[in-house]
């Protein structure tokens, strides 16, 4: 049964969005996906918001771009925390999706991420599950420490062969 | 039986708002004015929304501030053309409001008209109510050369008087 | 008889005012489009916008990018509804154009859509002439009825297949 | 014992900050309030964050102005969820303290709300605690329904008195 | 004969333009001021700007804040230089305005002083006319050696008293 | 002799400032064209900019990116009208520049053009000395009709054969 | 003897400059303090700048608004560090000074601080002066403690009456 | 035995701030650059700027993107002056990176250079070194003496060939 919906308005925001569901995958958190804009289908999207909780939802996440209403409408129907992604690919890069996402009214609060930061909003749902699920918040730890060994790891090479080997090796990872 | 639907999402953007009403009242069109939030409460909303048109509405205006989704969200539930002001009234004075109404996704537009500017909205529902009513189409384009003629005769007065003395009579008025 | 007058200032505007022309002919409006600065053809410009309205127009659009007053300067000379669609060709993508287009001063409203929303200016369009015109009401009812399909037929062919597959399938339409 | 841990860095920020203690209490969730900087008191800062899990703290909420780092700061040392409140306390307005907020990179997310939302961010904290604490749930629900109600006993008197007399009263009130 | 023209769109923008009309009668530059909107009046404007060169007028200065059009619709009706002062009073503060007179097309210039720096382009439309009056140059020349003074007497007197009675003299002198 | 200095920053701005340059020789303007930095080599820039006059030069021109402080710093060395170009270069893409050109203080003006605006900043550098070289004066009307006809004969051209096929041929145009 | 230059470009900034001449004399730092305009008093400027080091200046300071030059044509004269701040009284709020400030092209760095940051520029001044100076790295070393204990006594007065009785005797504190 | 410490928050800052090392390089500065994340590896930053004064580091250099808290979290552990730069590669394009560095607040200053500055980050800890160390101070004032002369020398091939064969050459220069 899935603990998070997730929502983008339009089947182009997918790739970005799939940055969440792996995140989500990662913590072995169920999910559902679905595209269900604001804008094209308002009844559906309305009532997907209102029976989440009453189907074992616990946190939505739901991105857009341009004038990114998903987040807020969906808020609007629900009383679990909503997380918005505001995506970048607009004239405005994401500013107008950001503004649009963040600047909710007293009483309706988005939680909201950085601009195509799908990744973090997955983070942010799972922190926010494992509170109530010891075994996520073990596995939060370990991955907070697993950012932190691979920085270091990044580091120590650095000091290794210096920033110019550094600089070529990387250039050759990413040519593969 | 109104041919106007104006909503704004909070009583504090009244003020702001009257110009609207105040453009509508000029020109004779019979308007109903609601305080109706797409967040606090996006049923009753929607549900406007979805019946304007077979309650004789032909032209909706909403304003809002902040992320301003009431326009965005009334577009969602109506084929009818939805006006949008934006208001000024947040730490970002409004430009998160003009980014969040208008740029809509394609197939959902909303016309947007200036940062606090109701008095305008007024204007266009009326120049698109002209368009099936003559009488409304006489009275704008009677409206326009009043405009013209209160530029003409401020123009006139600052011939004849010179600008100092033009500030110093604005100043004195002002204080009335 | 062109019921749309379709402007654009340059002719280097034409692919992204395609949209606006596509729009239009979907739902079987007649317009006339022209190439006609505000800057360089300003005579021309402004006999066209002074006679529209007498030629049987009934809404204008007007596409302009930087600096963009080709919609403002057409609202000066008529009484009718204008559109304005900003376009991002600048260095300052579009913001130039948004503000330049949307910010009118009190009397002379201008219906401002997305930067680079010319479909959905002509939308908007239609959403007017559909005030007096029931057919283009019913199309503009199907038109939104469509908009909602497409999305729920992503929607449930993403819930068949899972995002993975759905991103590779998506991948493959777009090379073709 | 507190469930929300509440920090600013400075006690100039307490009055907006205070919004968020009122959201709290409202719900009668138990919470801290701390004045402690991420840049003035950064090892007391850090050191109260990498307790605050084990000390039973389940939420924090961190306020900032300018470049505003506490609340990415205090993110870096828990695992628990992090609610950003950016202040507009500077020349620019609230969009620094925004974009240091919003804007964390991949890993370590920070929920941010509206520029000066502390309210909001009460309310989202209390959004997140109810999902293992039924009676905050259904408070919630029982918020959001006085939320609605209050809109439309507003509207319901604009209808009553028309909004000339509406905005009477509430200029009176407002002397109050 | 005035060889300035001195355009603005709202009788509201005189008291910032005065400052152009003070910095062309320190030079004993003669000029006609006169409140004329591109929107509200737009023939009289056009006709006007056509007219400016065969009356003897040889620089033309246009103030207007908000989609500041006026400067631009100017130099599309004359070859003379124009010479755009943006006002800052809209929500946005002039940023549009900015954008709206300085971001003109190919083949249109609109040269482009500071937001509500009226005073400036007075300045600036002597040094275009000091260019075939000698005197003018000359008194130009003068004027940068007072600007040069100035300064030079201000700092003269810091190091004499030191800041804090600077100060202090003042804010005696702004309070008379 | 050279009637106009066009200054550069760095020769990385020669590509975009060329436009300049194409202005002035289509009217046969002489000018002089330098690579002289406000910041790497300053005693020389002040030295042109303080000599300009002397040596017949009646206009210059300076363009200059990111913190484009070139025309700024020429205007505080001459009489002589200064225009500024600034350039987009830079992670702000202009606006920087933009900034940096046009908000200069009181008494020392520079008159701005758009950004990448080097084309514009000839033409009007050319109306400027046409108000004492009546054969320029006589040009630029010219130019303006050339410009007028341009735009006259694309709208031709889209009259007679549509816009799809007006498409392709300007497709077909960019490919040569 | 001056180990400080303290520059601004006018005299209306002198109040907000004041905060780094206090966070200079603070620290027992010797200081001259100008009022030198990049724009009105350009060649005094550049001598001053380039004589600084041949007088044992170690460290300039320059503060400036709008198109903020000064820094950068300060630096542009001499091989010490020069330290911006950028002021915020223009219309942009001081956007323009911090971008004019901040974006140096390469070679020409300018060291610069927040939006109106005078006190910051005198205490990076004094922490570039405590490299050759023990005495002033145990001061600065000192006056970081006592940030650290100011905000940790304030924290505690707020623990021990709550934020209520704490905001209101704060209230009465700035209306002393 | 390094005198600057070269930090950046990820290894794919790394090919920009190389710009860093090389001025450094340059200049014979010694230095160690680490990869060391504000938000991912908390305490060895922290770490390393608290030994940073005592193991001989005299000027901390710091680069990050996005919300750039890496400069400000180092600066709150040593009394060392910190140099910002604020990177790009964000969907903002480093208007947040830039925010987030410069806006410190009262107590904490980061000296800020360009977005994407790296370079200049390295030439002002050579000013900055040099007050300390005549053998740099010489070498800077010869750098600045060789940015001048490669202006000149560009400046004079221009006069040479004239602009077209200018742009010609550079263009085979910039295929090699």
């Amino acid at each position: 049964m899935a603990r998070v919906y997730v929502f983008m308005g339009s089947d182009s925001d997918l790739p970005v969005m799939a940055g969440c569901l792996e995140a989500l995958e990662r913590f072995g958190v169920e999910y559902e996906v679905h595209i269900s804009s604001a804008h094209r289908v308002p009844e559906k999207t309305a009532e997907m918001a209102q029976n989440a909780a009453s189907r074992g939802v616990e946190v939505i996440v739901a991105g857009a771009g341009s004038a990114a209403h998903l987040a807020g409408v969906i808020a609007s129907h629900t009383p679990l925390p909503v997380i918005a992604v505001p995506f970048s690919g607009s004239a405005l890069q994401g500013v107008d999706a950001l503004y649009a996402s963040v600047q909710m009214p007293r009483g309706v609060p988005v939680a909201t991420v950085a601009i195509d930061g799908a990744f973090n909003a997955g983070i942010l749902a799972v922190q926010i599950l494992g509170l109530k699920d010891g075994q996520l918040g073990e596995k939060m730890a370990a991955y907070k420490e697993e950012l932190s060994r691979q920085v270091q790891e990044k580091d120590a090479r650095l000091q290794e062969v210096g920033y110019k080997q550094y600089l070529e090796e990387k250039g050759k990872n990413s040519r593969k």
